[in-house]
């Protein structure tokens, strides 16, 4: 199998000033396409830890992809190190990407230094992969360590101009390497926790021909994603399983690949024609921050109200002070006032609504940290509305906490639409 | 100086599907206490790896903190590795942490199975860290590598359990190893760009004394911090250089340490007895989230609408259909009705918003992706609303457009309450 190791040339990342989210994407990428990452590793701007980190890489693994390291003020250290690593006589400037760092300086009304000059300069033994959304351009070497095999990728730190390189980063491995044909499918599945989904799926699991492998992949917001792979390019229908799977679980399963909730429920109201709004307390502004996380959410999404004080639940969402008294902000009965109140105020067919203590403090016995209260409202052609309630109770941080509430009511939600599909 | 190197185990990691911020926040905490961490590597879940690694760590470096690997299922790898690296000769029950999983299990109603009861268990040689937030104790051994000086950590991978143990491992270097004196002040600044914020206190920074270094850190939700660092105890006092840059800056400086935007926002708010409300568009809930990140909020926050259909924006904060034809939902006219209209709604005595455009779509040539129009209402006792507004343009992924938006809006917010000091 053909090895990689990611490695990330920074002091920010090192003194803990930026968390690294490029090893991450790059690796999920090297998966794709059968791609082992050995390890990631940090390391400062030191050009003599660079050589000696990046030559042992070389001898170590097949690929080696670096990110970062490229700025106009430290260029030097990690291209120097290229320089030496590679072989290279010297430098020489890549016109194309001279002409794009000119074109995005006079974009941006910076002139055109001489450290913004030299961010064109490239070690003569590389191969430029140009960077169309900044001025580092990538650099792809190869013939590298003991194998005499090896190849190196040298990507800007920035994550969007390194994630808009790993196409030509792809690319060039697959031409470089014999890779083994490798499938994958994704089935993404929310609200069944993953010890239960793997009782449930169990013979399932045990049919899969011995060439699938299955993965589960949870996460608080996208709930748990099942992956299948196979290796080798003969047997690569995943149908039958799939459609299996769908027979077991179903309405579980809200997409595949890179869907989310919030995308799956914008597909299914804009098949529906209808429009959707939220109340929230406990996620104050994350539902929100979801909804509008898709690009062209205007089109079934109106808008929101954080309602933290509860004038605000009683002013704007017409909640009754009576219910807030007699049972509390975080109560079944205030969320379900909350579903109606948002609904007729943003004149929408759906709403969704959160109401809970996501901590640390203000929690109670009756009512403990991690637990909310959540609703989904519907109103149909006859103006008669229908409210469903769901209560959760979860044991993470402040900020896991709001990020669980906020999809288990999107989740919530979705239910909600398919009822009238 | 005292080295450390940090060590991340797990597939989950090395696959991308996590991303790993335990690494950052260790690193931070190291730093702080004037240990250098040198590497920075991630590891998948392979005894042979494993062992390698940490033993070439333990030469290198005079400290190592792994995370993660301590899972009910995968127990025995991380631990296998570590019981033979620290030479122990079995494992031996910890009953303080047997005493934490009984109680944690019985609060979550889960029988006590052989997994969780194996994960009391640690190497003979280990000294336990008690980890009373989850059922994987930290671990600590002592005497290894080739020196026979360096200590080893061994940490829960879930964040909130890593972090918790923090302290712990901060008290036991400090009694393992005499560290220099080292001793930080951070001062936080938004609004001035890192080079023009260079620019206007380099006779300041050529004047500090020699055992003083400045460090910046840019950061798109904190502004630029200033990080003023000494080594060495005789020389802490940080007074006279602080309050000079006080005197440069002024009003930019919003706070020190760890403060926030929004925290800093709430303390003005609660000095003045006064309370504040949003409206938002391109941010999508990003403030009012902000907002809500303070616990305690809801003594000045009152709550937000997102106005993302334009007849939210006339509906419930009573924008005028002639400004939106006119010039558009991001536009000052609008913003301004929209800061009036939501203080008024919400009845605070301030006001925050944002109308832009967050890309990747959406944007003219007037009215470019990154720009957006902020505003910024007051009401005073006479009832007279005075609104201030901001235009900006930024060149980042959605994402971060959003981030710096939200973040500007609070800025403008905190100029607006300091006016009324």
């Amino acid at each position: 199998m053909i090895t990689a190791s990611i490695r990330t040339i920074g002091d920010e990342i090192l003194i803990g000033q930026i968390v690294d989210t490029n090893s991450a994407a790059i690796s999920r990428e090297l998966q794709q396409i059968g791609v082992k990452v050995r390890y990631m590793v940090s390391i400062g701007d030191d050009r003599q830890e660079i050589l000696d980190d990046l030559g042992k890489c070389l001898d170590d693994t097949d690929i080696v992809i670096v990110t970062g390291g490229l700025g106009p003020t430290r260029d030097d250290i990690t291209k120097e190190a290229l320089c030496a690593l590679s072989g290279s006589g010297g430098y020489r400037e890549s016109a194309e990407q001279m002409a794009v760092n000119e074109r995005i300086l006079s974009a941006r009304h910076i002139p055109m230094l001489e450290t913004n000059r030299a961010q064109a300069l490239v070690p003569d033994r590389c191969e430029v992969l140009l960077n169309e959304l900044g001025t580092a351009p990538g650099m792809f070497f190869s013939a590298l360590g003991k194998s005499g095999k090896s190849v190196l990728y040298s990507l800007p730190g920035v994550p969007f101009e390194a994630l808009g390189l790993l196409p030509k980063v792809v690319e060039s491995i697959r031409s470089h390497f014999a890779l083994e044909e490798i499938s994958h499918r994704t089935i993404l599945t929310f609200g069944i926790p993953e010890s239960e989904l793997a009782e449930q799926i169990r013979s399932w699991e045990d049919a899969l021909p011995a060439s699938m492998h299955l993965a589960y992949l949870p996460n608080p917001t996208l709930g748990v994603r099942l992956r299948l792979t196979q290796v080798g390019g003969s047997h690569c229908d995943f149908e039958p399983q799939v459609a299996q799977l769908k027979e077991i679980l179903g309405d579980a399963i809200y997409g595949e690949g890179e869907d989310s909730l919030q995308h799956a429920i914008g597909q299914l109201l804009l098949k529906q024609g209808k429009t959707v709004s939220a109340a929230e307390s406990c996620t104050g502004g994350r539902i929100s921050a979801l909804f509008t996380s898709v690009s062209g959410c205007s089109a079934y999404y109106k808008g929101s109200v954080t309602s933290y004080a509860n004038e605000v639940k009683m002013g704007v969402l017409g909640v009754r002070e009576s219910t807030l008294k007699a049972h509390g902000a975080v109560s079944e009965e205030t969320v379900i006032e909350m579903a109606r109140g948002v609904l007729q105020k943003l004149d929408t067919d759906y709403s969704v609504v959160s109401s809970g203590i996501a901590g640390p403090g203000g929690g109670t016995p009756q009512k403990p940290v991690g637990m909310a209260w959540l609703a989904t409202a519907y109103r149909n052609e006859k103006g008669e509305i229908s409210v469903t309630t769901k209560k959760v109770q979860f044991r993470s941080s402040r900020e896991i906490n709001i990020e669980r509430f906020a999809s288990s009511a999107l989740n919530l939600l979705r239910l909600k639409i398919l009822e009238n599909r």
